[in-house]
């Protein structure tokens, strides 16, 4: 499936079905998982085999559309009525990122929205998941190219860190963050992607390095915890990351550590950067505290490859994600432009 | 070897050879490794069989001794010239933990200024290893009581977050951090103690972790990146942790890890403490950039359990210690009590 190309598309509508990257057994393997009911695109997500804000939003939509064909009735009501419940069940998959909730409404709205037979309301919503994907591709090139206006203008090439993964994998294509990082590379304004190894799932050690390394990007591979080390020794010109949900207020949440990033790069004096589609914020939240912050299994935590390492009787907090409030934050990258994060509320009607 | 007992001691005299816990094989395996020829001891030394920066000092003081006997000579300055060689291979271990090289000093000075025969000489050596394993023990309980008086008074019993392991293990026993955490506990003020994992050698969810819970001490465990977050939801009341090598002017380099530590915790204006014996202070240099920090091996972060997680072809930065600088500290807590960093200036004369 195009693996011998350096082109990452995670989400591939393939032969009738959803062609995932297995995420989780990457970059040791770089295979595909065929999904072609609903439900395994259901436990896809969950268990992370898709994962990345939009990413999920574009394997949601294509979840919609297979659960849509699995419905086997012509009344229009009762064709309603299953899907609402399949969406139901996409939903319930990741509580964080807001892309999720945006594609399955927009795939129920088309459904609501399309005239005609339960056939004409599948074909509708099939187009539009193949629109939410060639959309989301679109947008993140857009997003790579507004992010050059905005990244430090340096003597020497840029050195850029990045956390956990925002890169093609994490959306239809070329990705967010990791975008904004390929432009500077194709633009040759970038001499190194530092990565956040991205405890405790590693997506920065396992993917965004493995999406640099694809194209023949530097990239050096850090603990979290050196990032103010590296800061401090001038390793770092800015720091760039995606996001899962956005407030109105410009108040991110994004993988556990970004936080704690923003305070060092504030310490540090270092601009930093969100780079999201707009779909990612959720103009409903006027501000960060009031978005859902999934905990997960504390399994991630105390397996290292099959060997558990902590001793019987600790306990384990493991929230998957955190708030960077807006204050801390340059600018975000969307495909509208970069700006400052008080100025989201002006791209409220865009979305 | 009295592992049955909850009191931990990582350096134990025993048999005419030296007992020293094997901290890479905790916490699954509480086993000892003995150690009776000074090269060994080296090598146990490098490869962190031993390790936390008193605990290193007490391992080489016996490392001399032990080195000492071996030598076959009854000519003073012949002993002395291989004495000399022996001090320069446990030395060549580890650069950063300055106890390592403050014992060893001190049992070369004992050796120059015992009078008589090569066997007085080396009868002082081990009289002084036993000293300096015996003290280094009754300063950890003493550090741990002075932080006592530090530590803030809140309504409801302390959480404390604490990085890397500066515990028992780390010391002769008892520990500096955790010997002040140990102290907070015995005095009832103790609510949960939050252990960094500590990225990459995991010395937080494997160490500290095991000690907590060998003592029944609740102990959450997170990941480097969480601690912010943790902070921002106020479940820290302050930071604890132990030094390497401490500058004259306060700065202090610890585990990697520690400056993004400082930095978060001063952002939530939660006061960070260093805790570590008055022999951790190098007064000889005036401040922290002066610290050499040891640089390890790449596969520390690029193997989990026994898998390689990262792609081939990315670079890794591996720093084992960065430094924290003394404005970021609000005490350094010693066994000659606790104070700000500039004071620290005031004990030269005691060391």
């Amino acid at each position: 499936m195009n693996s011998s190309t350096n082109q990452v598309y995670p989400v591939i509508w393939h032969n009738n079905a959803v062609s995932l990257i297995d995420q989780n057994r990457l970059p040791n393997e770089y295979t595909f998982v065929e999904i072609s009911r609903s439900e395994d695109m259901a436990k896809a997500i969950k268990t992370m085999i898709v994962r990345g804000a939009p990413a999920i939003g574009v394997a949601a939509a294509y979840g919609m559309y297979i659960g849509a064909r699995e419905i086997d009735t012509n009344d229009r009501n009762c064709f309603l009525e299953r899907l609402e419940e399949i969406a139901q069940m996409l939903r319930d998959t990741r509580p964080t990122a807001v892309n999720l909730f945006w594609t399955i409404s927009r795939m129920m709205k088309t459904a609501y929205e399309t005239l005609g037979t339960v056939e004409e309301i599948k074909t509708s919503l099939f187009h539009i998941a193949q629109s939410i994907n060639a959309e989301d591709l679109q947008t993140c090139q857009v997003i790579g190219a507004n992010g050059l206006k905005v990244l430090p203008k340096t003597p020497n090439k840029l050195r850029l860190l990045t956390h956990c993964n925002a890169g093609a994998l994490a959306t239809a294509g070329y990705g967010t963050a990791l975008g904004v990082i390929r432009s500077a590379w194709s633009d040759k304004r970038l001499a190194m992607v530092y990565a956040d190894e991205t405890r405790p799932r590693l997506q920065g050690a396992k993917l965004t390095a493995w999406e640099c390394v694809q194209e023949g990007i530097p990239v050096t591979i850090i603990t979290d915890s050196m990032a103010a080390h590296c800061m401090k020794q001038g390793f770092i010109d800015a720091v760039v990351v995606g996001a899962d949900r956005i407030a109105a207020n410009g108040d991110v949440a994004n993988k556990i550590g970004t936080y704690s990033l923003a305070l060092v790069a504030a310490a540090h004096n270092l601009p930093f950067f969100v780079a999201a589609p707009l779909s990612t914020v959720d103009f409903s939240l006027s501000e960060g505290s009031q978005i859902a912050i999934e905990e997960r299994h504390p399994v991630e935590i105390y397996n290292m490859g099959n060997i558990i390492v902590t001793p019987k009787g600790a306990k384990f907090y493991n929230p998957s994600f955190d708030v960077t409030p807006a204050n801390l934050i340059s600018a975000i990258i969307t495909e509208k432009g970069a700006f400052p994060p008080e100025e989201l509320q002006y791209y409220k009607e865009e979305k």
